[in-house]
């Protein structure tokens, strides 16, 4: 199962020339999750993969830099004629946010749900399931954690013959895990592989309880609106600094932490050598940069570029 | 005095890879002019000329693709600490509109004010003012001219000495329009030289009042939402098609038509050559071209490319 991230916008607050503002976009199989939409998001979209029929938002907080591009994106889908229906999710006060953008948005053809998630709240979907967490960001404010089902081990082909399994529907019930006769699936299945989990956190200050969910995990894009020189106003408006997003990736030992929500007033080589100092698998994805996560039997998290790296940042 | 127009956004209804959503800029002098605010600009004029403290923001009305970049805008200037107030003006329903905003904006540490323009009304500005007319868009829809007013004519200077009018106080007198003395301002000043003339139409169906509007500008910004080959779907949601536009410009009489709001589904080439059938000197500025305005004694307008043209549009 194919699973990457897209970073749509990467821009906290206020958009640059470089780079947009707040969007990801996950995608697992043929599911497109997107989180957070701002001001942009749509034209992002049609610049890189095109403007795909997501199924899925996800809001981390209702700060204008994050849901802007919503009504606009909502328009887009109508114009087109979209007829399937479209779930935004939110933490609690979604639907207040739906009100006041009713008037911007009007009627649509399509279906528009609203889900509230509150902390702790989760989604199953096939094969994973989404954790919302509350981050620490003044406001009411979420993160996502999207946590993939452990597969099965490996079928041992060989062990199941020598015990007399018929090759055949047999084999696929010792696969999903039931008995057949007296063999056990633990007689043929080798140990649960894991799967993979991704943690987006939205706006948030360093949170012990961030930590806790990303441990482990494949992938950590946290926010980095700040760097030390200025770790007052970061906790001042309950943003981290990217020292402070390194020092949490490697507590929670992730496997790869990518740096968003980023102020055009750093380097950019600033921003990423002040995380790497506290845990060098950091990157700082641009707009429509890309970071492919195999089985993790298979490898390790990629950062793909969309374009060639800018030698001044 | 300097004047030109920056083609800030060029699409229609929705965005595409080449083209933002709605918003001109018209400078003159120090005074800078946005006209619409679709999603997006904020970031358009940041990727251009800087995201300059502009004054005034004129809406032609309300559909989203023209007003949903207005909150992001607001806000930046905000985080930035901005001081100078804002006036947005707009068709009768914008303290509605703005109502509707309220929630998306928060508090600003500026003034934001609000002014209602209905058709016929005028601001008077140095030099200059704005009229208000209605379009035909089905929606309260209006567009925008800016009309200089006309220059005194040159001053005779040798004219002035022979009817024995001194150098100094007295040929400011004159080239004001006051007399000096037995002289009067007509005995020393050629004809009055004729101001410029730029009108915006926002969206419309082709309309007499525009044409009327518009008759001898120097410059017409109109819509060209589709081609003729859609003729009747232009009718039925009220916007124009390229040759339509070229019509209306060629009955008005204009220096220079520049179409807007364009659909990514037409060639550029189409949708040029079609209003060139009409009336020759038509353009199709991209993103970030520009059509600076002379003086009408000086010449004629010039469109100004951001970017070498794409050979294939």
């Amino acid at each position: 199962m194919d699973l990457d991230v897209l970073f749509v916008g990467t821009a906290g607050s206020v958009p640059s020339a470089r780079r947009s503002l707040p969007a990801t976009l996950v995608r697992r199989g043929g599911e497109r999750l997107l989180f957070d939409c701002g001001e942009g998001t749509q034209r992002q979209l049609t610049r890189s993969i095109g403007l795909v029929e997501l199924e899925d938002v996800f809001l981390t907080h209702f700060h204008g830099d994050h849901v802007l591009g919503l009504p606009g994106l909502v328009k887009t889908f109508n114009l087109r004629g979209r007829e399937r229906p479209l779930t935004v999710h939110g933490p609690p006060g979604l639907a207040g946010l739906f009100k006041t953008f009713a008037p911007l948005i009007g009627r649509t053809g399509f279906e528009l749900r609203l889900v509230e998630l509150d902390h702790g709240d989760e989604l199953e979907r096939d094969g994973y399931r989404i954790a919302a967490f509350d981050v620490d960001h003044g406001a009411r404010a979420q993160g996502y954690a999207l946590i993939e089902e452990a597969r099965p081990g490996r079928f041992d082909e060989s062990r199941a013959r020598e015990l007399a399994v018929e090759p055949g529907p047999d084999f696929g019930r010792l696969q999903r895990g039931e008995a057949v006769g007296e063999v056990t699936p633990e007689q043929v299945l080798g140990p649960a592989r894991a799967g993979r989990k991704v943690v987006l956190t939205g706006d948030t200050a360093p949170s012990a309880l961030v930590a806790a969910v990303a441990h482990r995990a494949d992938l950590l894009v946290h926010e980095a609106t700040f760097t030390s020189e200025d770790a007052e106003r970061a906790a001042e408006t309950r943003h981290s600094t990217a020292g402070q997003a390194g020092a949490l990736a490697a507590d929670a030992e992730v496997g790869m932490l990518a740096l968003t929500h980023l102020s055009a007033r750093y380097p950019v080589r600033e921003v990423r050598e002040e995380a790497r100092a506290e845990f060098e698998n950091t990157i700082v994805p641009d707009d429509f940069d890309r970071v492919e996560l195999p089985l993790p039997e298979r490898g390790e998290p990629a950062h793909h570029r969309e374009q060639a790296s800018d030698p001044s940042s």
